[in-house]
């Protein structure tokens, strides 16, 4: 039976390096490897500028229609201006909590083809594979009460609140547990339990659900000692699960230690197995339109797509082993290119890619 | 006038590193360079152990009768099983509470000679030297409501408060501008204005206060990308400002940067001068009591508090320019020890320093 896929562009970069990916799904979909039909909607603000709402009724309408939507990027310069319920981002929130995308799941991954791109000694990177499993619809993202008050003395007072519930915990920690099954077997749990109250209830959740998954090995860590330890021997690292706020703060660390994270694709599940892909870089206002930017982390969510959402892991290892291939052919976008290699536009890497399928 | 520093010596390597520190302090006394008082206290599991709370009260009141505190560390597995209201960490939190300590200054130094045990690759760190000012008695540290509570449904929801005022948010942004005027007089701001509402007014506060330094260069950034940023381009930064919590992660993240952050001193000051000062490495039980730890961090907060709170700045510089020495000679504690260089326990390096001043 055909799957739905709802593309939604966005801003900046989005629609250049969402353009790549649809040929990739095409070229799929005319081999018959795949079976989709793809619709697409606004999102971010694009769709404040088109209708007054980052995310139009109609975009989230479609999205839960979808078996898995495709996402560019949102947000720019232009809508910084804006109240924070009208901005870009509201939109990915919106879509996350609207669909209930409760678990990210953020793969840094280094390729050997690009291990110089890292700032880190080849060391103490090469061979890196981490996955990072970020609770996405809740604690301090979602927590009531927030706002901005106005104190009787005049002054205003900024809150937001962190907030988890055992069962929300319990199951983006048996998110990681399966994740890790498949891998290494090795999860590093990431709190700040000496301190915040909500994770010490977060690190005793895990050690229970752990329990039914007794070849996991559980670790916890502290996310100030975890963002040291990124730095420092990232590759003692497995799997790491961790709340919504650290989660933003780490991937993005561990992210950066591979040096190209125009190369990294991120997915964002809900417990149906409805999913929400897209790259983990961000919508580059400054590089927009000059087709330039890498559409690889884009393709690669395409393949995260077809494993999680899809059901098609043949494509999705096709599409990797695609990207692999373009990079042994010595092909880089500006953001990637290093001596020796040629460099290409958004388009011919695209156009690449699809070649190696 | 005789200025009173109270040593509050902890867990772990401790009393170890403080001694040496105490070393230091002593030589400089005698040669008149400084006069000071000293006096000691519990604080800590040591506290717990002795006293049953790991503050006591005349630990608080001893700090607070001081011109400056100078502590080891706090904390230890043999006090993890022990609930969060007497842990060791609550100790140091109570102090940074009790004394008003709102001003964290954590310095991300490189020292030359030690330019090899950075992960990073040479280039990306040589000369690094970054001060992080991390707001320490507010945010989510210290917000209300907080704690477990357990719903009707029977299930457990964990919850902590980030709340910050105006005036908080002011004075911080005060202390960064007034250090950066010291220096590059460049200040970013770091928050998640994007998502929480309480760092939005930690952006437009920021903004306001720096209408009175218009010698600064102020920046903002949100967290996530902070990260990145610290990975990618250290050197981008001179002066960073941002919330407890998060100064609690990017300071780590800088101080590994470094590869040694047995090197690392930081102060905690209040309004009035008042500072506590510690070096940025834990109490690290596992090599306690084999006299292997380095105390160069301790030594160099010694020059921190001579430096802010002791209004001994010459004293602070012949400290700094004989730890620099030592590094000169080639003595290097087993965590700093490189091919080449001798190795030297925690006594030795603290003599050293004694002798090089
Ligand atoms: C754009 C922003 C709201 C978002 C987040 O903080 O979750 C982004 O940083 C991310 O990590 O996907
Ligand atoms: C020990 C702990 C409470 C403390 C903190 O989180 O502030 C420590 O990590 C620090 O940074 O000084």
């Amino acid at each position: 039976m055909s799957k739905k896929i709802l593309v939604v562009a966005g801003d900046g970069i989005g629609p250049e390096i969402v353009a790549e990916a649809m040929k990739v799904l095409q070229a799929l979909q005319a081999d018959g490897s795949i079976d989709v039909s793809i619709e697409d909607a606004l999102i971010g603000g694009a769709a404040y500028d088109a209708a007054g709402d980052p995310l139009p009724a109609e975009t989230l309408e479609a999205a839960k229609a979808s078996d898995a939507v495709l996402l560019g990027a949102v947000g720019g310069p232009k809508w910084e201006p804006l109240h924070i319920s009208k901005r870009p981002e509201k939109g990915l929130l919106g879509l996350r909590a609207g669909l209930g995308l409760f678990a990210n799941l953020r793969p840094a991954i280094l390729y050997p083809q690009l291990a110089d791109a890292s700032t880190l000694k080849p060391e103490v990177v090469a061979g890196l594979d981490i996955m990072i499993v970020r609770e996405l619809t809740g604690g301090i993202y979602f927590g009531q009460p927030r706002g901005i008050e106005t104190l009787p003395s005049g002054e205003r007072k900024g809150v937001n609140t962190l907030v988890y519930t055992e069962s929300e915990v319990d199951r983006i920690c048996r998110v990681a547990f399966d994740i890790a099954m498949k891998r290494g077997k090795k999860v590093c749990s990431v709190d700040k339990a000496n301190v915040l109250e909500c994770t010490e209830m977060w690190r005793e959740v895990a050690v229970k659900a752990v329990a039914d998954y007794p070849e996991i090995e559980l670790s916890h860590m502290y996310v100030d000692n975890a963002a040291m330890q990124l730095v420092r021997a990232p590759k003692q690292f497995d799997v790491m699960v961790t709340t919504n706020m650290f989660g933003d703060i780490l991937s993005d660390c561990a992210a950066m230690l591979t040096g190209s994270i125009g190369m990294l694709p991120s997915a964002s599940l809900n417990a149906d197995g409805q999913g929400m892909y897209e790259p983990i870089h961000g919508s580059a206002p400054d590089i927009a339109g000059r087709g330039v930017a890498n559409p690889l982390a884009t393709i690669l969510s395409v393949a995260m797509m077809l494993r999680y959402s899809l059901d098609a892991p043949a494509a999705a290892e096709r599409i990797e082993k695609a990207v692999s291939q373009v990079l042994d052919q010595g092909l880089r976008t500006a953001d990637i290119m290093s001596e020796g290699m040629r460099q290409v536009g958004t388009a011919e890497m695209g156009d690449a890619v699809v070649a190696a399928l």
